[in-house]
């Protein structure tokens, strides 16, 4: 088991191909490192330039004055190799090449790829990429990334991926949300994945303090066997989300051009993610939404979820996805049904899904809500709730963001939540930051969060 | 075959349980009506005030000075037959009950409705509920929800509901967009559907030249041969989505239990739909995304997708949905995949998903945009083109708008745009507004929008 610390978490970092235009990738690169304060000294490698945004620069990295951990390499593709020679020459630890063009193009990109991977592999050198977006990360002010970012949420949540838009535009997307903001601290994309793999970051991540929870975008696993292993021991303290796309046939072949690695045959993997605890996340979207689940909820004690709602309609649409999603619908104990029914006129069972709308009526939205939310969360054979909430004027009321603050806090349980609404809506999504109760935009979204919760962490 | 236009686009409206109190769902509904501008003339039924919101009000029906076509019943349950036989006694067209507690409660409320449908049918009464939120049409300038919209976005969409979500908080979430908002004629919510049913509102908009695309939530169809007859003949102009719930046991269980009426056999149901070209949406956000797609699209020549992509992950993410949503990868033409390698380094070929981000850095946003989106629209194997793109700074370009507005006029194909980014992301969206190009949050929403589309129409 090799480190790959100079890789993830170097403490100096050289970047061949630096420069000081900003529509170039290696410009906003190293705009990014500058502008992110990375907290150790940084090697702007410049043929030409003195300096590079006032930072010293070094024409080749042999001038440089100190062994560095991480080298970027941001050259044309013909280029690249000399610069990996230097970076050996140099005694550089890491290396990250974002050049594009190699295994995932042509016989002859696949050809040199292979050279460079021979060169690191005789010297130690540590590889990422080619083909790569770049690595964030925030403990070490490395935004290693050719995008630029306004705002990073850092925190506990791990990227390793075969591909740029998790450090990349999707972050972007993440990282503009008013609200709901996925804290992530490190995303580390490898690109071809020519040397550094799943597992080399699996090992690294398992006794990293600042990981909480670990995502993957896959598209295949070099050893599986040694992978899966690993993953069922860090997965019992730290929950991991796998994106890996391939699952149909016209998927598989789109996903080998896309990284130049044979896809993995998907239903063996697939097999083998569920069997380890490991979450399979569909899309995109799927596997944010998972983990921001993970980030902000306790362990289930199982599968077996109250849908409290204020629409009929989002219970039924809720109940099939609940289903669909390999989850239970609990049953309630009398004394729930009991406090259910205290809150809706006589002639009105409580059932699960609990649709409480005419309890507004009944007893005004505050009261409705507290009590009929409190009655889903404190039945025993409740593991997990899935609230859809509709915030229309006359179900609006202050107290929410308290209430649910205090739910969350007095019954540790797993929440999804789903708002619709006009103005309220917006509101009440506001009222939950620091709540630590994940809203999500449809009711799918939700149910879906809660299953990927529980297959990652049961 | 009735006419049943007094209920949908009545000429005179009365409210029994009008009240000036905004907390009342009589209130509010009032409210809605006058702050609607309804078209013909509004009359307040109420036992003591002599007006409600300054329009002169009646202590019972038949004091009223002319004939209603709708009167509108938001009373206690044990007052709503009586309110009925004021309907008939005074000569009214049809009758909308808001009161819920009936057949989706007890079987005494089973057996009351039952009472109120025979006095319905023994009169020619049309009825609308119980259990309903109401019923808006725009057309008409009948807001007749209580739940308040500050906005309603008109227009070619026809509701016909066993729920109020979509005439009520969904609705106003929709509405709330800054951009997207899905334009909606008329929404009709027949809650407990005692009476008037999907046959008579699919015959109503067949002849409504308001009505462009037909939205059903249903959880039965009572009279599925003649439905299915109408709906083939009517989908050939009109398209039609359907959003039935229920398919599992769970969720048909929670269906009956929600409107009252027995959920309909799933299998054979969604049998039906397939075969007389019905598309079934899954959930909420499915259903709505399908109705924007149909809104703003053509029908397309066929089911073969071009997949134009900016992110090679969000292609081969994109490859399986659209593979799993029953559409088909196009082939591309020779001269498509000309077009595409210009944009290119000579190392890269073309395919379909086409993933021309590196013609960004070769090209620029712009002339890589033009080149590679025009080039996937104008390949005659291409059916529907479904774009992902990436909108970080460098990627960016002012035209955006100006170019899919030219594209879409061009080629007149059904396209679908998924964009992640930060504030370009914003900026393409709203520069989308009335070019008629449907914008969708994830992958998968794109992919499920064309597919529905082609369900509905092909």
């Amino acid at each position: 088991m090799r480190d790959i610390k100079p890789l993830i978490a170097p403490r100096s970092i050289a970047v061949i191909g630096a420069s000081a235009n900003p529509t170039k990738s290696g410009g906003v690169l190293f705009h990014n490192l500058v502008n992110g304060n990375f907290k150790g000294p940084l090697y702007p490698i410049n043929r030409t330039a003195a300096a590079v945004m006032g930072v010293r620069a070094y024409p080749v990295l042999a001038d440089v004055p100190e062994k560095v951990d991480l080298v970027y390499i941001v050259l044309p593709r013909q280029h690249v190799e000399d610069a990996i020679k230097q970076c050996v020459a140099a005694g550089a630890r890491a290396a990250c090449i974002i050049t594009a063009g190699f295994s995932e193009t042509s016989r002859e990109g696949r050809a040199d790829e292979e050279r460079l991977r021979a060169i690191a592999q005789a010297s130690g050198l540590l590889l990422a990429g080619p083909n790569t977006i770049g690595m964030v990360n925030a403990e070490v002010g490395m935004m290693g990334s050719f995008v630029n970012f306004p705002r990073w949420e850092a925190g506990g949540v791990s990227f390793f991926t075969q591909t740029g838009i998790f450090t990349g535009a999707v972050m972007l997307s993440v990282m503009s949300a008013a609200t709901q903001r996925l804290p992530v601290g490190k995303s580390i994309d490898v690109g071809n994945k020519v040397d550094v793999d799943e597992l080399d970051f699996l090992n690294y991540v398992a006794d990293d303090p600042g990981t909480k929870v670990i995502g993957f975008y896959i598209e295949s696993i070099r050893n599986p066997p040694a992978f899966f292993e690993k993953a069922r021991e860090v997965r019992r303290s730290k929950p991991i989300v796998v994106l890996k796309p391939g699952r149909t046939r016209a998927g598989a072949a789109a996903s080998a051009a896309h990284t130049g690695s044979p896809a993995s045959a998907d239903a063996a993997l697939d097999a083998a993610l569920r069997q380890h605890g490991l979450a399979r996340a569909e899309d995109e979207d799927d596997f944010l939404n998972a983990l921001r689940a993970l980030v902000m909820l306790p362990r289930p004690r199982g599968r077996r979820v109250a849908i409290a709602t204020t629409s009929g309609a989002l219970g039924v649409i809720a109940t099939d996805l609940v289903v669909e999603a390999g989850l239970e619908l609990a049953s309630f104990e009398p004394a729930t049904l009991a406090a259910m029914r205290s809150i809706l006129p006589e002639w009105l069972a409580p059932a699960n899904p609990f649709d409480f709308w005419i309890g507004i009526d009944v007893k005004g939205p505050r009261e409705a809500h507290e009590t009929g939310l409190a009655a889903a969360f404190a039945d025993p054979n409740v593991d997990l709730v899935l609230c859809t909430l509709l915030a229309p004027g006359n179900a609006d009321f202050a107290e929410f963001g308290e209430l649910m603050r205090r739910l969350r806090r007095t019954y540790d349980k797993p929440v999804a939540m789903v708002i619709y609404g006009g103005e309220a809506q917006q509101r009440w999504t506001a009222d939950l930051e620091g709540v630590d109760v994940p809203v999500f935009r449809t009711t799918r979204a939700g149910a879906r969060a809660l299953s990927l919760l529980v297959q990652a962490t049961l």
